[in-house]
């Protein structure tokens, strides 16, 4: 089945219209209609699928962010279900992911969970406003360097924080370096359990994820599809073999591994997000808690938008992605979260190509993965006590690791070593300080690299002599606008000086041409006729046509050629004034 | 004589290239060989003139920025002779200005004295190091809308500022709306003899301004030259005028006008720039001082260097300003000047105005200015407890309200309304909070502006039709980078859907090409691939050519064709293949 727009309503057309609306913001009546038992079939096979991913990333994430495991589930259904009303890609999942758990930990590092619940409402609330107001062009100030920048920060960052999981430590540690230190400074302590178990984990987890390209003959599909599903589903198999394992050597006084502890049993109750919080016996105001929150409630959004729109990019190839209904979706997924005590949430690039590699349909598979989610909160969580910390922290690493993006470093090295450095300086400030203020950092960096582009644009001039006489032709290497419209008239001046009378400028590449470009044009004409040229602007864009003709004291008679001939045809040279008169003109 | 660079060294080529640098850094050594009579009498004329600007406008701006009235003029001797020596532009006049009066008193409101001098040595510091690392093009980043803007509301709030002067009122006021408050509050407190005076004063100079216009025969010269005289020293005549008078009726006891009052007798003292300052008994250290400047300490240098510049440019038609040695000037105009205790110091326009009125030569003539303000100092200060307030305020009022730009905003209002906003923001800003913050403000929102129209270039398609085949050729309207290459990018695919199955991207407008704008081109080149189109880009300018031939899946054929048509014969279709093998190539 097409999943696609199709069926021009039977009604008026005013009822069209309104069917259309409806259609085009809850997408589910575009493809229900047409739903059937082939593709409901392979959307329950993608669906439990990636519930069985879903389960155990939800529950790492959710340690990944400092709160208890249950937070991480709490987080899985809702938004998994209401996409499939509201969402427009089949193979997005809306769920707790590495970013949005780090970012939330970076946030809201020890401050109690009604910061992240209410994280979770603002970080709603804004993203939906975004939608409703189209601000989502802010995404594209974010060039793919930064988000490349800050993803493979996220994943270093992570491993670094989850290394101590791994061996069975425990201490807080707020930066990279630090984590590196207390381990070392806490070696002896290394429970050796732990880090065996967690060896055996990432072991076991990434012999697995390569069990699906072991290359098996076509004509045993089965076998084919058992290993894939092994291989797919290794976050389940790990997490309930380590559990296994826990719960059958467990010794009440005297556990063999550090353990997730007790967890809340049970659905989440239904609650209004926290618009206070009690700490040490006194309550927090709403303002007071947004004020310590601080810009995450813009940044926050932001990096969702941009998580959600880049998957949403990535999976729909033809690149029709309704960016305006995506992020109403995610917003009042979110915002629908923080009634069940949801961290923030967003689509999953790994969850997204475990849906789109099991074959989804449409987004109702997401049913099937809530489904299972929900079933783990209701019968699994009494045993998740048992679920190793060094087995979550296995899945996390083994999951990230592959994040770091080292091909972009490659390919920026050959082709822009400019965005390169925009790459290095989002890497490093996400490494030393917040993804935060890398995201800003690398937008800022990003914007100088294009402005530094645009400032200091190619200027190419070459002497063309024709029948109708010579003249020199100009030709600039970008729009003429304030921040380099100055330093292009003085280049042109002085090129002109000692040329031929006439300075054709090719104004092709000129397509931008602000008021202060007008001006610095003006004033280059006057500079140009006090020193006997002419300025003769061609090859116009239509578009632009109407303020080349406002401009005062330039030639508008080439305006409209497309080559530098014919401009100078169609402007020849005036017939030479007599000494006597030029003198005149000159002493005016 | 021609005020430029000439005469090549006659030593060997190395002592010819010292010479040269020292001639660039000390632009004195080019104009002083050649220096003759004629030029030092006009020299000596103009500034004389200058001088009799210089003094009266010294001790306004000092008073404007809430200073004793002789740090005025200590601010304009040593500027105005250094730039003798270093400077380039024979009209610029450094020494205190309404921007610079305003901005300290922005800054540095309630605070002692040190505090400014300070602010003067480090922005000295600040703008020699600009000068020295060519950071000069950061003044590029703001454009003329917001010159415009923060001009024009300078002027607004200097005449707010001093109409409790005009009114022989007292009071502090922050913002324009509290000074018109406190009037209304104050109305009954207003002292009619200053008020008269006032309004006296603001006639005479108007209307002595306006006596140089007077139409006289061009037979008498010396009438002429003599008004002209008449209108250009009228600041000078008016505080005379109303000091003698204020002298005369003076009574200890009950003076007629409020009166500036005691001043410092003679020359500053010659001291280091002070490092810590004296409060309420306790010292400020150096770094608590620099934490209470601020952001000063940056945006104080960038609107020194912007309001340079522009006087630079707009007396040097030419367009050939040596940014980087107007900026070591005036960096050591201002470290000098914070030895004597001078507030900062930059050229101003209205003075500027003067010099050239004047028939200025060389900067030889601040030498005469100099000299002017330093026997102000020494002969005059003790009469300067004579100047009434009024007056004063007058003098400011009537030099700064014709800085109000409405010729500006006319012609934004016809030509580009968007940076009509961004003059309006930052003027709004200035008013209503400071001139740092709406510069930085206004500096973003050209920034905004200029991101909106590369976000979404115009785009022209038409079907071509040739013996060589049909072609969709497509031309947008900006160079490609990552705010709009995936916009492009997806309309492009759009229009071609339907079209011929080339697709021609003229690259003349593509001037500029990023990384990101590279990939997009790649997976516009593969989704049209994907489509049955090819993607052939042409009339690639010559400096790109090496970027558009890395990339992948993209024809490179037509890359060098500069019209539509040779670049289909360049790369015309390929022969149809047969269906059977098309079905394969899209079975792959």
């Amino acid at each position: 089945m097409e999943y696609e727009e199709g069926l021009v309503g039977r009604g008026g057309k005013r009822a069209g219209r309104w069917r259309r609306a409806l259609r085009r913001r809850l997408p589910v009546l575009r493809w229900l209609p047409r739903y059937d038992r082939v593709s409901a079939v392979a959307d329950l096979v993608a669906g439990v699928t990636l519930g069985l991913t879903l389960v155990p990333q939800s529950i790492a994430y959710a340690s990944l962010a400092n709160l208890p495991v249950q937070y991480g589930l709490y987080s899985s259904f809702i938004g998994t279900m209401m996409y499939v009303l509201l969402g427009t890609v089949k193979e997005v999942s809306i769920g707790p992911t590495s970013l949005m758990a780090l970012f939330t930990l970076q946030v809201c590092r020890g401050l109690p969970v009604e910061f992240v619940v209410l994280l979770t409402f603002l970080s709603g609330c804004v993203v939906l406003a975004m939608g409703l107001l189209r601000l989502g062009f802010l995404v594209e100030l974010i060039s793919p360097s930064v988000t490349s920048g800050f993803t493979s920060a996220t994943a270093v960052i992570i491993v670094a924080a989850q290394l101590k999981g791994l061996l069975g430590l425990s201490f807080t540690a707020e930066t990279v370096v630090d984590n590196f230190r207390y381990i070392i400074a806490k070696w002896d302590d290394i429970r050796y359990a732990d880090a065996a178990l967690g060896a055996v984990c990432c072991s076991v987890l990434l012999l697995l994820r390569k069990v699906k390209d072991i290359p098996v003959s076509e004509k045993r599909p089965k076998l084919r599809r058992a290993l894939w599903l092994l291989s797919i589903s290794r976050n389940a198999l790990v997490v309930l073999a380590a559990s296994s394992f826990a719960y059958l050597t467990h010794h009440p006084n005297q556990p063999l591994f550090k353990l997730s502890g007790r967890v809340e049993p049970g659905l989440p109750s239904l609650s209004p997000p926290p618009f206070s919080a009690a700490v040490d016996n006194s309550t927090i105001t709403f303002v007071d808690m947004v004020q310590q929150l601080g810009s995450a409630v813009i940044m926050m959004p932001v990096v969702m938008v941009l998580a959600n729109i880049a998957i949403a990019k990535a999976f729909c190839a033809g690149g029709r992605v309704d960016a305006t209904q995506e992020m109403v979706t995610l917003g009042l997924c979110n915002m629908a979260g923080s009634l069940v005590h949801a961290m923030p949430t967003c689509g999953a690039f790994t969850r997204s190509a475990v849906s789109h590699a099991s074959g989804v349909r449409t987004p109702a598979a997401g049913l099937y993965s809530g489904i299972i989610t929900l079933l783990a909160l209701i019968f699994l969580t009494q045993y998740f006590y048992f679920i190793p910390k060094a087995c979550l922290s296995a899945v996390l690493i083994c999951a990230v690791v592959f994040m770091v993006d080292v091909s972009a470093v490659r390919e920026l090295w050959r082709r822009d070593r400019a965005e390169l450095g925009v790459l290095a300086l989002t890497f490093c400030v996400s490494v030393a300080r917040t993804v935060e203020l890398a995201v800003l950092a690398g937008a800022l960096g990003s914007l100088a690299v294009l402005l530094r582009q645009l400032m200091r644009p190619a200027l190419h001039a070459h002497t063309l002599k024709t029948e109708a006489g010579s003249a020199l032709v100009v030709r600039a290497g970008a729009g003429l606008v304030y921040v380099n419209a100055e330093r292009v008239a003085r280049r042109v001046l002085a090129a002109a000086r000692c040329g031929p009378r006439a300075v054709l400028l090719d104004c092709a590449a000129l397509a931008l041409l602000d008021h202060a470009a007008m001006q610095a044009l003006e004033r280059l004409a006057a500079a140009l006729a006090a020193a006997g040229h002419r300025l003769l602007p061609y090859n116009v864009s239509a578009d632009l046509l109407h303020k080349y003709e406002q401009l005062a004291g330039v030639e508008r008679r080439a305006l409209r050629a497309t080559s530098a001939g014919a401009a100078l045809a169609a402007a020849p040279e005036p017939r030479a004034a007599a000494p006597s008169e030029a003198a005149a003109l000159l002493a005016q």
